[in-house]
């Protein structure tokens, strides 16, 4: 089975050593050269250009993207499409949005190609021996696609979501989630380092996850930061975000799901971003118009 | 090794299975004879009253507690000390409120008793095959205890946490964590449930506990739940809480911890109790009010 590869990324090298180990036949391409040449170097056709690509198959074209979320997604589509043909599939393993998902699984219907929608989870180290899949799409291309897919994945990793967009859909609810256990954890953490105990966090991390309620591959990820660091000193709380928490709220909103925890894991990161705030501002003027409060003057 | 065990509930029978799988000399005793009997004929000691408990020893006592925290606390060591001399230890090894066990502490430190505190999660079954334990107190009573309780504890489940008070608060913050990381959860399924998707919960619990960030202890549980029963049809949305949360918020509270989550966690489990709410009057009273808007009547 051939199966093209569109981005070379971290996710995207493993991906494509990962099928390769699994002895698929893996051309790919990426604006970087070098990264070609490496992965060429591994067993792969490496391609210069999707057209060359998509000129590479001998049979069935099948191309996974793994690209950056967003209008890059779109591009890539719009100059790949004209060198494939009926039935021939687009694969994005990205972090689309999944409304964007509907709207190119659409448009790429009209072109009688199928776009199925991969969300991956695992990190880079899944990606190379064994990814998290959850595949939404066209019966027919996901069936294809299936098996090549389980093979990469780890044991029970692999789903078939539903229709198109529903693996897009599934993996950013899993992101949510993800928020808000990330928060929990940091709290717990946070309440025990302002408290008069005096805990070993890598130690605690490590007995939180054996044999507790709480253990998790985040909790085993703590054992390896305070490995590093006993207090985290050089990593300042800044929480940055990749899109799919802000979704996540998004979609409990449009379908007026009750999901308050997810939602405020996804403020306290934008709150973590600023070194002051506006709605501080207003308290502090509040408090003292009515009560004559001191502010805290910049 | 003797040790002493007062209650046996679910996790004190189960505990006192574990220990004699590992050898200790088990003096057992509870309020219900019929429990006393069945740990007898698994090989320990039973003891119709904590007199006959303390008596049957012949070397220094260590007595176990897993009884109801609050008031039974209290009163079992306020009758068991009378037993006790210099030196022997009581270990609470319930979910007792930290402070509790501070004043405890002192109180038996009057008598030369030692208190150790033992915070223990993992669930019946990890009682039964190894827990996970966070033990506090003097370090004399500690180490005498450490041997037996790491034995009966999972691999690097066992961690000294430091003095009085500290194994308690440690299992606290562990199931404010817990509380934190299941509203995610729940809140994350509820999205899917409300959305126009059509997911398999069990496979979707599956696929997330392989391979993805968000596998746990936990998601391995929805697996299980969901493949009793697909949509958790039987199962009202009541969340009942046994005391740990509110008194994680309330450290969190007097430690100034900034800690929304886990606190919003505990909010939602009230919530949940209710049928109707009074904030939810007086908000459809205002709205009412400025805007004129229909109220929905009981």
């Amino acid at each position: 089975m051939e199966i093209g590869l569109v981005g070379l990324g971290k996710m995207g090298f493993n991906i494509a050593q990962n099928m390769l180990d699994k002895g698929y036949k893996v051309i790919a391409t990426d604006t970087n050269a070098d990264t070609v040449n490496d992965i060429a170097s591994k067993g792969a056709k490496g391609a210069a250009s999707l057209e060359e690509l998509a000129g590479a198959f001998t049979g069935r074209r099948a191309v996974i993207l793994l690209v950056p979320a967003g209008k890059i997604v779109d591009q890539v589509i719009s100059e790949l499409k004209t060198h494939l043909t009926e039935g021939d599939i687009i694969i994005d393993a990205g972090n689309s949005m999944y409304k964007d998902t509907l709207r190119r699984y659409e448009e790429l219907k009209a072109d009688g190609i199928h776009l199925v929608d991969v969300g991956t989870s695992g990190g880079t180290e899944g990606a190379r021996y064994g990814i998290c899949a959850m595949m939404g799409g066209d019966e027919d291309a996901v069936n294809y696609l299936a098996p090549m897919y389980e093979s990469i994945s780890v044991k029970d990793g692999f789903m078939i979501t539903g229709r198109a967009g529903s693996g897009h859909f599934l993996k950013m609810v899993h992101n949510g989630i993800e928020y808000g256990m990330m928060q929990a954890i940091g709290e717990g953490f946070e309440i025990l380092d302002k408290s008069d105990f005096d805990y070993d966090y890598e130690a605690v991390a490590k007995v939180w996850n054996n044999g507790s309620v709480i253990r998790s591959w985040l909790m085993e990820l703590m054992i390896n930061a305070f490995s590093k660091q006993p207090n985290l000193e050089d990593i300042r709380g800044v929480m940055n975000s990749s899109g799919e928490g802000i979704w996540t709220v998004e979609a409990a909103l449009d379908f007026q799901a009750s999901a308050p925890v997810i939602a405020l894991s996804q403020f306290m990161r934008f709150r973590s971003l600023e070194d002051d705030t506006f709605h501080g501002k207003v308290v502090a003027a509040l408090r003292n118009e009515f009560g004559g409060h001191a502010v805290v003057k910049k």
